[in-house]
């Protein structure tokens, strides 16, 4: 009997238990929240990730431990990865969680990247906005998610605004100033590594964002060959580069058709939520799969598939589960402003069905704008 | 927030805890065991189901009830059924537990059945006997599960043992005396009705037993389209019949083209476990939507599935977990020797490249015994 420890026990906590729970494993979960949505389902130990004795008491029956939350400190990964195996391993988990070094890594391999310039006085921010140029944006290094500690600087003249709302943070996480990049589309690689390097990739995605929150995802996204390829390769070199363990997500600008490096995000990743359904292997077995060492699943996709986030509070299930391809996701929380509670995938075997299906779903919950983009996008 | 209660924790319960987390449901499970499988990932309440207080402690936070296990005794199922809704309804169970009340339902409706006779007594044997003749099986009218409680009578000289085997039982759950059917093959339904009455059937499934145990499933069954059309009547009269609410399978033998109903079972079966990949929506999510009053999901096939039953220990996942089509189901259950543990889903988009995965699997398991009458029925 295997046990899988999680870090963080939100929806993507959840929903590995639920794609593990197949496998034969058992999982335990750990969270700052008692009213984690995994806890739901799986055993769980309430406590900071800093305090010694939770997560003593989160190793003693694990054999193997994952993220479903990169921000875990450093230390306490590495203190678990002395303990048993940690995937993706510490190392990784720190490229990832640090703004400057990953992008430093993606300029490493050859994968193009917004304009960036690390901060770490005020002085520097005015020597990085003379050569970055605006609009841009000032970032925490670390702990950044779901556009949290983002400043944008629209003119110079902002300056002492960012500074004002960030610059404290320079000596704690750090900042970096990126290049705003005018893109035309936002697309993402989910992609899995197994323990013996085997490299797998799901479909190129398309995501559409609204206020920095995830809205949508399709898959595959519409692209051409060329375009697909380079997206692989980028993941590869950089799932290679980390010697990384399980699913990651890299998170791609696309303007004027080249793709400029916008992220990596160690985990299991919203834009591949469509897989449950979408793939003959979803991006939480495979993760799963990966971290233990077992043959990696089959990643084609089965026809397309349209994501919809649902973010606050739950809609009507009515509407998505009265569609012949509608699948539900209710991650069990309470409703909060911002706070990602659900989402639905609508799976159809041809694009024409699938646009049809998106109009039938946002005229029945009155979510038009949350649905055209895709529309637009399927022709 | 809805909680689910299911009497009975074993594999369906901890596959249906499974399939209705992302509708947001939460589950109550309980068991006269605590080891039970579905405790690994719900709440569970252990306690005999005629113990007052253990039924009221399950009842305690639960909003709708339904079973992993048919055998619940009818006056704790019809306790649950006066404080919140149970589906399928008392009455519905009363009669798949009771081998004579559903044969003797099953002719009322014209499906055609093997001869059968109540039997109270031991002359009652003798006369039965008579007519139905041999081969025939004495068996008891409840509690039978999986091949127990049935004696095969091969000519009349078995009649003493098979007294002396069941015979005390006819003053308890009493005795029906069946005709053996030299049947060609086994199949069967399995269907969900709505509680608006809506009916459903995921393709007819042919399913292939060792030592009264199921050992593989194929689906969609090799059948013209009349006997399917059949198969599909007879579970609608059934369901309509019973008022019934949820997921059931109708257990058909098929002699020389004709289908003679074998058993109801009132509840997810082990035949239709293929539809968590197979199908686009599996009868564990369909069976809670139907219970719920929720819309029913699509049950078309994608592509073709073979389900191979794990009985006793599990093997090697190696081989399935390499097939492109292959998933594994591993139910967390220590091995004992005639146990269900687990199960494997082959899929594949056609005929030819499921019956290759079949060959590989078997070759590399050992198997070959078990995936043959599935490969020769594939041609």
């Amino acid at each position: 009997m295997t046990t899988v420890g999680i870090l963080g026990g939100g929806q993507l906590a959840r929903m590995l238990a639920l794609a593990g729970a197949p496998l034969g494993l058992r999982f335990k979960v750990m969270d700052t929240s008692a009213e984690a949505c995994a806890g739901q389902f799986a055993p769980m130990v309430v406590g900071d990730y800093r305090d010694d004795a939770a997560l003593a008491e989160f190793a003693s029956s694990v054999d193997v431990a994952t993220f479903d939350f990169e921000n875990v400190p450093a230390e306490s990964a590495q203190w678990l990865a002395e303990r048993f195996p940690v995937f993706p391993s510490p190392r990784a988990l720190a490229v990832a969680q640090d703004r400057l070094a990953e992008k430093t890594l993606f300029r490493e391999l050859g994968i193009p990247v917004p304009d960036f310039a690390p901060i770490d006085t005020r002085e520097d921010l005015d020597a990085a906005l003379a050569r970055v140029g605006v609009p841009c944006i000032l970032k925490t290094r670390r702990l950044g998610y779901d556009g949290k500690g983002q400043f944008r600087i629209r003119s110079l003249a902002d300056a002492d605004a960012a500074w004002a709302a960030l610059g404290e943070q320079a000596a704690t996480v750090g900042l970096i100033l990126e290049g705003f990049v005018a893109f035309d589309r936002e697309l993402s690689v989910v992609a899995v590594r197994g323990r013996d390097g085997e490299f797998r990739t799901w479909p190129l995605t398309e995501n559409w964002h609204v206020d920095g929150v995830l809205s949508a995802s399709l898959a595959p996204a519409v692209a051409d060959d060329v375009l697909t390829a380079t997206a692989f390769d980028y993941a590869r070199a950089l799932a290679e580069a980390l010697d990384y363990v399980g699913v990651f997500a890299l998170e791609l600008f696309c303007r004027d058709g080249e793709l400029l490096a916008n992220e990596l995000a160690p985990r299991v990743h919203n834009s591949g939520h469509w897989s449950i359904e979408g793939s003959e292997t979803s991006q939480f077995q495979n993760h799963l799969r990966a971290v233990l060492g077992l043959p990696l699943g089959d990643t084609r996709m089965v026809g397309h598939a349209c994501m919809l986030n649902w973010i606050g509070a739950m809609p009507d299930a009515g509407p998505v589960l009265a569609e012949p391809g509608g699948h539900w996701h209710d991650y069990g929380k309470s409703p909060r402003e911002g706070r990602k509670v659900g989402h639905a995938t609508l799976r159809a075997d041809g694009v024409a069905d699938l646009g049809h299906a998106l109009e039938r779903v946002g005229r029945a919950l009155g979510r038009e704008a949350q649905v055209a983009p895709v529309i637009a996008r399927l022709g």
